[in-house]
């Protein structure tokens, strides 16, 4: 994380973030904490007006605010974009730690691999041949870069991923500890006894701006590429089969797995645990609710929920109808009983006769 | 699993177990297995009376049994507490590995970490600067241990667990291979074009005592720190979000997922695959059933199953009432036609007028 | 994946398939590629006719299809058996990098294990004593063989793979990254206050033929052997707990959790995300739907589908059903209103006494 230990007048924030202070520029902030935990030499910080209460009662030293907030004393600094404030706000007192190009005695590199001077290689980490490591690049310890594998210019690996051959990775990615690129596609043929194992020779493409979490694995395609458009964010243990395509500025939360050739479209979003079965493509802008579950195609901007997928309203409507649903089946129980009693007063035909009638 | 190749006679297993020796003392003993595989120079164990049949048709040499189990013939070990016993028993047979304390020649240490000279620092692991290992903990190779991170007294990292910079783990906690403490948070905020990453600049705090499964994450804060309290034990694969809080002595099986802000009480039970939603607070003592999910808060002692979880009861009872949700359908629907058979007798308006009525 | 810069003609690809050449037996092909992105240099397969419009529309250079296809134009590669023909084709041209037999510098092997010499240890692996690697076998680099655990002749260890203590692994097993085999099993006896770990004392075996997914976890046993039997195929991102046993030739995708103590047998199918319960039986050749669930036995060549598993046709049906469940809940109140018409009309008590006769 850096540096903790900065301090800042409040002038010297608003500048940083391009706010407008109503307060004193002179004091001086050590720190940023959430509402319920800041103190007088904290600052903190109003997302949603939800906890103006909240902020009312906190004993921050000043709040970052969005530019219609008025109900507030004390010292505020005002914005009319209040999360990329907020993002300025954390990076200021938590700066991220300065690159220190170079590779650790230790780490084991390639000869015919192509570290960029103003990359980092840390400890034990493995550089195979061919493998091409850009500028400004952070290969961390015990991190492991496949033979002919391309890392991308400021693209980080933290500790102890595993790249696979040939795998390529764009600019500015971050690849948290414990993930898998590039490992086989899932891919066997049922002889009649045994299953044969399916060659996996493609690759691995994540583009530029992706970020993808700790412990999460995507394949490498059987042939062709497993791709990850720009600026997609996913979470931990995430598993994107072979040949899977998702497209750009998706959101692919965590313990989410995605089958072999599926491709998703763009600002596509999965909840935690959400599931889509092999070859479904699902539309731009479509969403999955937390553990659903899509076998087919989803047009884009659905909005789906459940296993077998189904809108959300209606999810939930037949989620509440179910709760009625052991009643129902003695209401209705009862219904019968009443109508055989009304037909027999009547001298109607009992009940098998009257569904014959349409038959 | 160190030694396995000790062997006791019966008068010294009940000494170290502080059980009640029925029959020889001298008998030799040299090792333990289940009830069905165990051998005559082998001591099996009853952790119920369900399986009372089995143990009387065991060949084991010895039995450890309640201490109200009388039905049984040959050498019986009795005790008031038999898991604590089958404990001992287990311990006595398969001694943890002596701890030989020391760094590795190949380990990476800062110089200006701090290693407990009682410590175990294994091969290829790495400790970053300012990072503590405390007495007796033991790092295991290629392990990461991040910038001033601290790992406290008799703690246990196996072979490749990464501890991201500043994580702080108690003591006695064991943290299996593979586990990822301390990644970043999944925050964004979409701009309207892209989702900005929102720095991940907190903590975590693992408590006294806690177990972490193999390949399981748990996200460090966005600001102030995730928590996981005294006696807590995580299986594997397990995803814990930023700033999630889970109490003192809860159980979470495998795969099971916990959303952003989420606070667990104290005692809680997760079932394998459950998910919880973001900022949903679980009340002491609650249970989770495998695969069910949580959006909304839930009170203390509440048992709950399935997505959109309802109580175990309730649950079970729609589940097999949706049995006959087809057959329902079309018994209201020949209902109908026996209800407008009946209307039409007696010169009723169709039902649209009955329903009207009411509007 | 090796070299691919093979080049060969339809005679030879032919004989190395076996395959029945209609075409010009000297036109050179350089590359596989699927039928919409093959060109007049490559070669593309048909897997099923589905894909038949597809075929007749792509630039391949030549195709290979099964014997039956006849409404082709262009050269074909005729063969009787096309997976099997095609995974000849795959590795003809991507064939497996060979095999660099020896002990890289950099890793630490322990005098007292035994590596056979013509098998391959790459940088940073750790072999702990009394470990035995087999002929053939690759352990690819930062990959730890704990104490006396043995891999088989053939058997890959892919990068970051941990194999614990004991764990035996048969023939030609592949591992994939970030997998770990042998952890503790999730076991613990709560003693009214806290929960007391149970050793996990037992072991893991794996027999010939299986393939385990990147960041897969197959916890030791309690006490015996977790075993997963020949010829089975696991995923990536799977949970296989203690004293788990699976069958010969099972396939288990991606994110399945099977619990404690359970057994599958042979030819077992689980689909993405499924999870099994403690102490459950599956029998040969079962299939369980992704996402499903079991807590129960389930009998031989059984498919089932959802949360407490249901026969995948019942589930089908239950789905359709659910979509009315809302409309029939008003349905069923309109019907009530109308009975209460009716019964008024003939001068009939109110319902209660109707459903009081059955009582």
């Amino acid at each position: 994380m850096g540096d903790r230990g900065g301090s800042f007048t409040l002038g010297q924030i608003a500048q940083a973030l391009g706010a407008v202070l109503e307060g004193d520029a002179r004091r001086v902030i050590t720190g940023v904490a959430p509402l319920d935990a800041a103190g007088p030499d904290q600052i903190s910080f109003l997302t949603t007006r939800k906890y103006l209460r909240l902020a009312r009662s906190s004993r921050a030293g000043a709040l970052l605010v969005p530019a219609d907030v008025t109900e507030l004393p004390g010292p505020l600094l005002k914005t009319s974009s209040l999360q990329t404030a907020l993002i300025a706000l954390l990076r200021l007192f938590y700066p991220e730690a300065p690159l220190s190009p170079g590779v650790h005695s230790s780490a084991l590199v390639a000869p015919d691999s192509r570290i960029h001077p103003e990359a980092f290689v840390g400890a034990f980490a493995v550089i195979e041949p061919r493998a091409v490591v850009g500028a400004r690049a952070r290969i961390f310890p015990l991190t492991y870069v496949g033979e002919g594998a391309e890392i991308g210019e400021g693209s980080t690996l933290y500790p102890r991923v595993v790249v696979r051959e040939g795998v390529r990775i764009g600019r500015r990615v971050i690849v948290h500890s414990g993930a898998v690129l590039g490992a086989d596609g899932f891919g066997f043929a049922f002889d009649g006894s045994r299953h044969q194992k399916i060659p996996q020779v493609g690759g691995v493409v994540i583009e530029d701006d992706v970020e993808i979490g700790a412990n999460t694995t995507i394949d490498r395609a059987t042939l062709g590429d497993t791709v990850v458009r720009r600026g997609t964010k996913i979470d931990n243990l995430v598993q994107i089969g072979h040949n899977v395509e998702i497209g750009e500025h998706s959101i692919i939360a965590a313990q989410a797995g995605v089958s072999g050739s599926s491709r998703l479209g763009r600002g596509v979003v999965l909840g935690g645990q959400a599931g889509i079965g092999d070859h479904v493509t699902i539309g731009d802008g479509a969403m999955l609710g937390a553990q659903s579950g899509v076998t087919q195609d989803v047009p884009a901007g659905e909005k789906l929920f459940g296993t077998w997928g189904r809108p959300m309203m209606q999810a939930r409507r037949i989620w509440l109808a179910e709760a009625q649903l052991p009643d129902l089946v003695r209401t209705l129980r009862a219904v019968e009983r009443r109508l055989e009693r009304l037909e027999a007063r009547l001298g109607i035909a009992p009940a098998g006769e009257g569904q014959g009638d349409d038959a």
